[in-house]
């Protein structure tokens, strides 16, 4: 765990995020850390019931809560209505984004034609193309891949070996994590004559703002319209976005999740880790899906979807799995025995 | 959007591709798209029928469509036995491959005794190892590294940062997108005295031709025999090939896959997102599987194979799914009944 | 299959590994093969029953196989009682891993304050940050990216385009396949005002000594703690290892699996493809979780684990997995059904 140089009164906290203080404003600390983890340097913070017990046994030197919570503990503490976002704010204070010093690396292969302006930076070995455009005081990592046409906005940060297509569109503040490839060629294919013909992928990757994408998600070009990702999307890692998707804004969509091509996400959706989502389906906004759900069908009304098949024993496992092949029958022979049951009582009347 | 730069006369396209056109044989068009986006300048297409009613309202200036379907609009058209195979065909030649120019640049690094012909294109930061024979007009992008001693045939189309691993063979006209990695160690290893020993990969990947790799996807090389491409292979995204594996001609694979060691998949086989395949199992030609499907048994015959847990609302699952693990139970208690339902008619015999 | 290029006899074989030999000790071998594809001068093993009947065709040199099966052939052989480990040592033996030479390529990038000794190798257009310190007799190959104060162990081997972020520890004898991201953020957000806020990911990586990571796999940095791989673990391609993820010694993770934040994984455990693991749980020692398996649950016992919907004709799926969701009525008319069957009985005292 890195720790933060510089050290923060309490007082100057809550005067920077709100929040009720109770205790020293003087204390100080210099870093977040979870309440089992934490030194008495530590600022932490109580965002679930479930781990109130460690709230009695913490070192930390003082604990962000909510207002249920505030009389858990007597250590110093600032009392606000959502702890974690509360601590996100601190965490992001403490811990600002090293960027690295502005400038083209000496070994960086930039077309002429393209525009980087000087509060940028281009590390090591990346390739910059034809007409690329790069917003103030992006970070283009080493051995980074800007294709022709790219335009990438302010604030940007490509990590190393990212790839983005001739083309694509990347907004403001968009983190891009190591591996990442933003506008591969689309998996379109026609049948003929007994061989597979290419469908040329002429579409774009249109990526709105504040959107994060994890190491090596891939997102692909549209067939012929264009993907989109909207504003404060925010992607796991190895996660495949298929040609011609749109994920609404703010949604979340966790790691190993496949979306295959021209379904439509909704805003607000939360989608849990290898979640697998059809083509051409759309899905509301505010709907979660569970982790691991296949999802075959349109969803139209928010609410939590799942289908997964819960681990068991193995020997337990391939004593009931058998039956599943047999449900149909099972189910038969349900209403069989119901449609008897019925019987003898009419012959009762 | 990309908008192809040429004029095309319908008269002029279809004599190249054949088809009946009914319409004026001047209009004329630049590019193709969906019915719903055409404009005007656009050629479109209707391959399937639930798509009939975008045909009244289209805005497109011509319409490829098939032979039940010509009666269906006025505008301009072309009539053809497989619209969606025409369209492909129109579509690659309204927007061929922009081809870099050929050469090596001058940050790659080449080892003196690779043989690269003068056709090539070799991108900045490319690295070619010993022996390495690269085929005539073949583009390797920038930052892909080809290991030693592969064989890269001719009109291939490495994408940036793609990585071939020593001794692989790679076909003519094989397409790999950014980030696939050709030939790593497979899943190789031995327990030996509470530690894993790893067991050398000493195969290699053989990869026909016509073959197309998605981004990220990882093929494995052969733990002592060869992993085995067929001509013709599509594979999409992110798909995990293990050693050993043996994928068919024209066989499709969508993205998500993972294909465990020693599988021989057969030939024309259609595989959907997420579908997991065991180990050491033999799949027939002309094999579907659906998306999400997990196939733990050798397939023998040709036809649809499914195994996914539909998604429901998710207070549903939970009095569903616990069900699940008392399948054998319940099947049990049937029994029982029919029995016992059988019982009762003999007693009044 | 690349063929090893020295000659060795039996007798100095068994000299060197142990075991029984059976036959002229020598016989020489210059390879070892399967069964099936062995030729004169392989040496091949027999380490499960099923393969039996391939003993009677091989046209192996040589033959590793176990006590129960030593009278099972008249080729030269060497009786074991692990014939598999046998063959793995003798497979590194006969295939020694080859090491670039020493140095640093004039293309790289190395901060002034890296420290790497002599013995170590760093390829073609590698980046190595601030206060990185490499081990001994280290490769770093082409296009790798090692960050700020980095710490990479002793004879590790970085294959081409590997990325570790910052701060991360790499212990003794890791080998990283090409396209492994080591360190990037892990997936934490906090919604806030109906936005979602990053908060920083300041934990590290640790992986220990003896690890294998397969290609395109991301392991994330902790958010506050560090995610932890211990000694000896083997992951195979594409897996996700979220953020504060363990995981314990010698286990063993097939490809394409995804293990979410937090969760705990024991030692000696085994992992099939494409299992899917949720976060804040914890997995014993010993426990076997089938292929394509979804845990959402802790456990606590050693043993096999399985979850997995088995494959069937599509016609009979479509049949089948309506009753899915109604399990919960066909339970209850279970119920209803006995209680009926029960009541008859009563009367009939």
């Amino acid at each position: 765990m890195s720790s933060g140089e510089r050290s923060h009164s309490l007082g100057s906290i809550v005067e920077r995020f709100g929040g009720e203080l109770i205790g020293d404003k003087n204390v100080s600390v210099t870093q977040v850390a979870p309440l089992e983890l934490a030194q008495p340097w530590h600022l932490s913070f109580l965002s679930q019931a479930k781990y109130r017990n460690q709230l009695e046994t913490t070192r930390a030197g003082a604990v962000i809560l909510g207002p249920e919570a505030r009389d858990l503990t007597s250590l110093p503490r600032i009392v606000c209505t959502d702890p974690y976002a509360y601590f996100a704010k601190v965490s992001s204070f403490f811990n600002p984004v090293k960027i690295p010093p502005p400038g083209l690396h000496s070994s960086a292969v930039v077309a002429s034609s393209a525009r980087i302006p000087a509060s940028a930076s281009v590390g090591a070995h990346a390739c910059i193309g034809e007409n690329a455009v790069i917003g103030e005081g992006t970070v283009v990592s080493p051995g980074c891949f800007v294709g022709d046409g790219v335009k990438i906005g302010d604030a940007c940060f490509l990590h190393p070996r990212v790839v983005i297509y001739h083309q694509c569109i990347i907004g403001d503040r968009v983190i891009l994590q190591s591996g990442v490839v933003i506008g591969a060629d689309g998996f379109g294919i026609a049948m003929d004559a007994g061989r597979w013909i290419k469908i040329p992928q002429i579409g774009r990757v249109l990526i709105g703002n504040d959107v994060e994408i994890g190491a090596n998600t891939t997102v692909d070009r549209g067939a012929m319209g264009d993907t989109v990702i909207e504003d404060g999307v925010k992607l796991d890692n190895l996660i495949q976005v298929g040609h011609n998707v749109r994920i609404g804004a703010h949604t979340a969509i966790a790691g190993c999740v496949g979306i295959a091509g021209s379904t439509k996400i909704g805003r607000y959706c939360r989608i849990g880790g290898a979640a697998m989502i059809s083509g051409h389906l759309e899905i509301a906004d505010n709907v979660t899906i569970s982790g691991a759900t296949g999802v075959g069908k349109t969803i139209t009304k928010a609410g939590i979807y799942t289908s997964a098949y819960p681990a068991e024993p193995h020997h337990e496992w391939l004593k009931n799995a058998v039956h599943l092949r047999h449900l149909h029958e099972l189910a038969k022979k349900i209403r069989g025995l119901e449609k008897q049951s019925r019987k003898p009582k009419r012959k009762t009347k």
